[in-house]
């Protein structure tokens, strides 16, 4: 199922995108995509609904995908490509950092550079949705936590991020920085979530075209790692690094301005595009 | 006025703590101590209530005294003399990073030692709960998007916080690791946030005995410095930094084991006790 959620900001419904691309409303179904309703008996409650049964909504604007984020993590340097052009060498284990929950939006909403930003910069990922609590869960089962999956931009100020005294999520966490969506991409409709195609553009010029196989650590790995250091809740999103391509590694680097647009996607889970626009 | 949560974890009532140390149940008058409720204009509603009025609580279970906080940021290396200890410098500007919101829990819950902990350590730090979202706001201004005050127990794994690969986030999120209350102490109450004595104790034994006079960076300038990265809103807690005693600074340096008691205050704030227990 792709689950979405539409409608302005603060007031979406939950909906989900049928096979013939309309808009079903599942506002008398659920309260929101989010905590029970991706939970598996909340995903198997809506499986069984018929979309045919109910209402189409009129494509409007799409929030993110998921409500009700607890923990948006992100794990950093997991392509190998992309740590070299950062001048990084891959991590002994995963690198994680959090994005505040504040920097969610929808997946086409405007991107704010924030004050004083010179270095704002793009990095397509992989979105993984929690859909059960997670601890100490082992690498076979970890993929039973999981709800699905999404496009998940994880925007960035590098300046921000590295010389303004330590610790990653200074850079990370400004609001409208974390795009998410346009759907939750239940786990059945991805067979392999380590073999998708990721790509990103800006002004219409490719900059990421890549793959989640070649990320370092996999998303049950991944999800197995975190769930030794805390629970995950359903709702937690984790944003799992991203493939070349980004604006600093570039020779010189390339940075975000006020009027460019970025377009990203990930195969089967659709795709964003954002104006990025000076925070005055 | 000093504001709390009790009854069982999930299901806590908002309540307030009268002159005479009586518990008053309000939740006839708010749903729970957060958001709404700690505005300007909710403290002021609260405010004008007549403790008398309202029904008297059995002394129970207290719960963290904020809900629904989206962010739990913390300050690091934040006192001079802390920094010193742990063999690193006082930062040019503020180090953030950030606390899973999971990890909060009341102020005399049992704190976990995760599986595989060997460095689990204490810090007493000075909470500041966001009452107002605040967006770019001056040193001058910031003290008026606060509610109020807590004491907040930053505890920290050290081993997962710097041997496992970048980022503090790892030692600082696990289940439990974060002690909030007893009591939201409104900011009316609180002097000068510059001034307060703050203690821990171990199984009896003072470990720190400091005061929020020696922060480098105090809470106005922080709240208007965070406010630069992102929007801070209503339920937001700031973590302030840790005076010096902590365990990874004495040599040899001393972590927690299951069955330690950590008992902690900030002057004016009330007191936490914690009994640390192996995660089995």
């Amino acid at each position: 199922m792709k689950l979405m959620r539409v409608g302005e900001a603060g007031r979406e419904k939950p909906a989900l995108l049928d096979a013939d691309g309309k808009i079903r409303d599942l506002s008398a179904h659920i309260a929101d995509i989010g905590g029970e309703a991706i939970s598996p008996a909340g995903l198997a409650r809506i499986a069984a609904l018929d979309p045919k049964d109910l209402p189409e909504l009129a494509p409007s604007r799409i929030g993110a995908c998921v409500a009700g984020t607890g923990k948006f993590i992100c794990i950093g340097l997991n392509f190998s490509d992309h740590a070299a052009e950062t001048g990084a060498t891959v991590p002994p284990e995963p690198v994680i950092f959090m994005k505040a929950t504040s920097a969610i939006v929808g997946p086409n909403d405007t991107v704010l550079i924030p004050r004083g930003s010179e270095k704002t910069d793009w990095e397509v990922e992989l979105g993984v949705v929690i859909g059960k609590t997670a601890k100490y869960v082992s690498e076979t089962e970890a993929l039973d936590y999981v709800a699905g999956y999404c496009v998940s931009h994880d925007v960035s100020e590098r300046a921000f991020q590295t010389e303004r005294a330590g610790q990653w999520t200074k850079g990370k966490s400004c609001d409208t920085f974390g795009p998410i969506g346009p759907w939750l991409v239940t786990k059945d409709e991805i067979a392999d979530p380590q073999n998708l195609g990721m790509w990103l553009k800006v002004n219409g010029q490719t900059m990421q075209n890549g793959s989640s196989k070649t990320m370092v650590y996999g998303v049950a790995h991944i999800v197995s790692y975190l769930s030794q250091f805390m629970s995950l809740h359903p709702g937690d999103i984790i944003s799992t690094g991203t493939p070349p391509g980004v604006g600093m590694g570039m020779k010189p680097p390339r940075y975000l301005r006020d009027g460019d647009v970025v377009e990203l996607g990930i195969e089967g889970l659709g795709s964003q595009k954002q104006s990025f626009v000076a925070d005055r």
